[in-house]
Parts: C-alpha cells; sequence; structure tokens
C-alpha cells in the first residue's frame, strides 16, 4: 500500500518532451493514480508552457485535466538539477533502442526497488521519461542508476519500439500502485444477499414443474433430468434478489399454464 | 507473453468513442502489446474514419502509428452485433460514476479471468471501454458478464474519475500480458464450447417474449427492464448446449402461451 507520503516522494521528469498534449497527458496519469511532482526538462519554456495554457482549458471544458499537477510542475533547463534532490534516478527506456550497457530490467521487477526506496525515510525517487522522438539519450541516461522498460510485443526485430509518452506514464504509475493506495476510497462492495440453497432448491422443483407442465421433458427427455436440470438452476440468480425474480417468472409461467389447460 | 492464437482471440471494443485520436492511440496501445482485433461501435462513421486518416499520416511521418491495427479495424452501428462472436464480454468503468448494480473487480482481479478465457480453444473475449465523456453507459453494461475498474487515487469522494481512453486500453493490455501465462494456466480448462454473445443475446430477446407473453412484465414492469433481463440471461447456460437448453425451454413456454391463448 502506497501512503499519500510514500506517493508525494515521487518524482516524475519528462526530458525534452516536445508535444504540449504529452505533457498534460502524463499530467493527468499522475493525478489518476495520486502522483504530484511533475519536473519538466527542456532547454525552451515553450511546451511547458504552452501544456498548463492547454490544461487549464481542458480542465475548465471538461473537467479531464490535471490542474493541481500542472501548477507545481517546474522547469528545469538540465537533468543533472532537476534530479539533484533524488536518491534514486530511474530512467525507462525501450530495448533495442541502442546500446545501452547497463542493465535494463522489466518495470515489474524494477517496481519493487522504487517501492522499497520511496518507503525509506527521506529519499525521493525520480522517474524519468524520455522525448517522444528520441527516448532518453545515452547521456541522459547516464544519470540512472536502475534502467526499466515496459515490456511490449516484438513481432519483427527491426521495429522500432516506443511506446505513447502518457501511456508509458500511466502504465509505470499503474504498476506502482498495484497493490492498492492507502488512504483512498476502496471498492464499493455490493452487499447483496447471495441465493440460498433452499432458494436454489425451489427454483430447481420450480424449472421442473414447467419443464412438466409446458411439455418439454415430454419432448426432451434427456435434458430434463432432475440433476440437469438442478445444474440449470444453479444459474438462476447469483443474488437472492435475482433468485426470487426467476422464481416470479416461473411461477408466472405455471400460472398461465393452469389457465391455458384449465 | 501471451502467445499469437492466444492474444488474437482478444478485441477490443470501444463504444462511442469521439476523439479520433484516442481511437489512434487504443490502436497503439494494442499494437505495443502485440493485440489486433479493434472494433468501434458507433453510429456515424467519422471518427473511425478520421482515426484512419490521421494514424495512416502518423504512422508515414514518425512511425508511431498502428498501421496494422487501424487497417483491420472494423465499425459496428451497434454494440449486440460487435460482440456477437465473443464468449465473455468484459467492460470497463469508472468506479462511482452511476448506480452500477453488478459487480465490479479490480483490474487485477479480472485479468485472470480474462486469461484464463482466451486460454481456452475457440472462445473469444471482449474487453469494453466506453466514450470519453459518459464512459459505458448502463444499458451497455447490461451486456457485460464481468465488469472491471482501473484503480484510481481518490482523494475526495466527489472527484469524477476517469482516464484517458488510450491510457486506459494501455493498462488493461499490460496487466493482461504482465504475468505472462503461468496464472491462467492453474484454472480448469473447460472443453466445451462456450456461449457466445450472440447466444446470450437470442436468449435475453426470447426471455423478454416470454416475459411478455405471460403477461410477468404487466405484473413487474421494474423486474422485466431490457438491461436487467439481459443480465438474468447472462446466467442461462455457461456452455452453447446449456444455452441452447434454455432457448429450447423458452421456446417451448411461448409455443404453449401461443397454443393456450389461440
Amino acid at each position: 500500500m502506497l501512503s499519500a507520503a510514500y506517493r508525494s516522494r515521487l518524482t516524475v521528469v519528462l526530458v525534452g518532451a516536445r508535444n504540449p498534449s504529452n505533457i498534460g497527458a502524463a499530467a493527468r496519469a499522475m493525478q489518476d493514480f495520486g502522483f504530484h511532482d511533475l519536473r519538466i526538462v527542456n532547454d525552451y519554456a515553450a511546451p511547458f508552457e504552452a501544456a498548463q495554457l492547454e490544461d487549464s482549458q481542458l480542465t475548465v471544458k471538461s473537467a479531464v485535466g490535471a490542474a493541481s499537477v500542472m501548477a507545481e510542475a517546474r522547469r528545469f533547463s538540465n537533468l543533472a538539477e532537476a534530479v539533484a534532490d533524488c536518491t534514486l534516478v530511474a530512467g525507462t527506456t525501450a530495448i533495442g533502442e541502442r546500446d545501452i550497457r547497463q542493465d535494463v530490467v522489466s518495470l515489474q521487477q524494477a517496481a519493487p526497488r522504487v517501492l522499497g526506496e520511496l518507503q525509506k525515510d527521506g529519499p525521493r525517487v525520480a522517474l524519468l521519461f524520455g522525448s517522444e522522438k528520441t527516448g532518453l539519450t545515452k547521456e541522459q541516461l547516464s544519470y540512472c542508476s536502475l534502467l526499466t522498460t515496459i515490456p511490449m510485443f516484438a513481432p519483427e526485430a527491426a521495429r522500432h519500439l516506443s511506446m505513447n509518452l502518457g501511456q508509458a506514464v500511466a502504465v509505470c504509475l499503474y504498476e506502482l500502485t498495484r497493490e492498492g493506495f492507502e488512504g483512498a476510497k476502496e471498492l464499493p462492495v455490493l452487499h447483496e444477499a447471495a441465493a440460498t440453497a433452499e432458494d436454489r432448491e425451489r427454483l430447481t422443483q420450480l424449472l421442473l414443474d414447467v419443464l412438466h407442465a409446458t411439455g418439454y421433458s415430454r419432448r426432451f427427455p434427456a435434458n430434463a433430468s432432475e440433476p440437469l436440470v438442478r445444474q440449470l438452476a444453479l444459474q438462476l440468480g447469483e443474488s437472492h434478489r435475482e433468485a426470487m425474480t426467476w422464481m416470479g417468472v416461473l411461477k408466472q409461467v405455471l400460472w398461465r399454464e393452469q389457465q391455458g389447460v384449465g
């Protein structure tokens, strides 16, 4: 479980992102998974400023923006400065893109190391994503003490593998929060009463009556044996409410049979 | 990684997606994780056609398109048709958006069920995503026998939770390919042909006819709405054989009604 204090120690760093919409998409993924510290490394301010503007419009228009994340986001002109306060710098990279001398582990393997670091007292973890066009360069990768990749499907070795930036951020943050959030809403539990064996037995008997009254069991005796009918009745209604509804339906059929025949 | 045969049995269905870029992003996520069958449910062709055009331009420009997925993608004008050949229809939904009577499980819990179904011989699994604006509607959810949600961080109960469409598709497909196939192998293998969504839709319509013919829907209109009846029909027969048996039972009831009334 990732508490708010731990989540606040994760920094997402977008290095050289050019497309303002991608910066906004990354911010939105962060908001969805409860992370807040976004840093943009870029020589020039244009993409970041455009992303802030775009997000504020989105937030107003459709409430799908990531206003709080974007408002707190900061721009740095170089990577060293952006990760200066971090104790673990983890870089994301596509496999096979360039000659990487460092070990690359799958996201699933990297997650426990990142989570372990977040749970220590004090440290800060940076999760780096490269530009849409080139990914993290060799020089940028050299800042990382952990390299990770999202396993993708690669039918031909030649295929250039890279993932949409917002999707890559979303998948990484999903993996980090996969075990749950502390202090967040639990999934609502449906408290409806389950159907009992007694319900089911009543259904079985009713269904047998229906099969008999309608002549079904005469026409298809192989389908109408009691064990088989009991198996069918097992499927009628997982909840007591649904079982009651089925009983009502069957009773109505029987009642009609009695009317018609009588 | 899931084998190609298993991956080919997963269908991603975008229901009512309006933004061509989102359709393209979903297609790209599918390509990244090795899935191919994309279906678009939309009354009008414009978003789909715009997405195909946009993707072909992206593919030429920057090789980030999803040309093969987009080329094979198909549009349907209604959901029933789009999922007719599927044995498991799984819907994605945000928690707390509307009053859902069905159980919703986390993506992590849903994945083994989807993988187990993909592993059986023959069946096809549909993974449904709703429109950017509304998500899956109550009526659309009634086609689903499994509802799943990506756990997101919700500090305040009031917050409207919804995820970017492309990101949601990426996270779901990541989860499905995350464990390879080991977890799914432990599930029992059913050798019987599973009931398809088409079987289930025929059952729904037959059951509605029965409720109408017997007067049940007049007496208990609250229990006889089409989405509710579709949910009941989902329970009729896990296998094709059982579904056929149920159809026979319902047809017999209808036949008797016609005899009795006529």
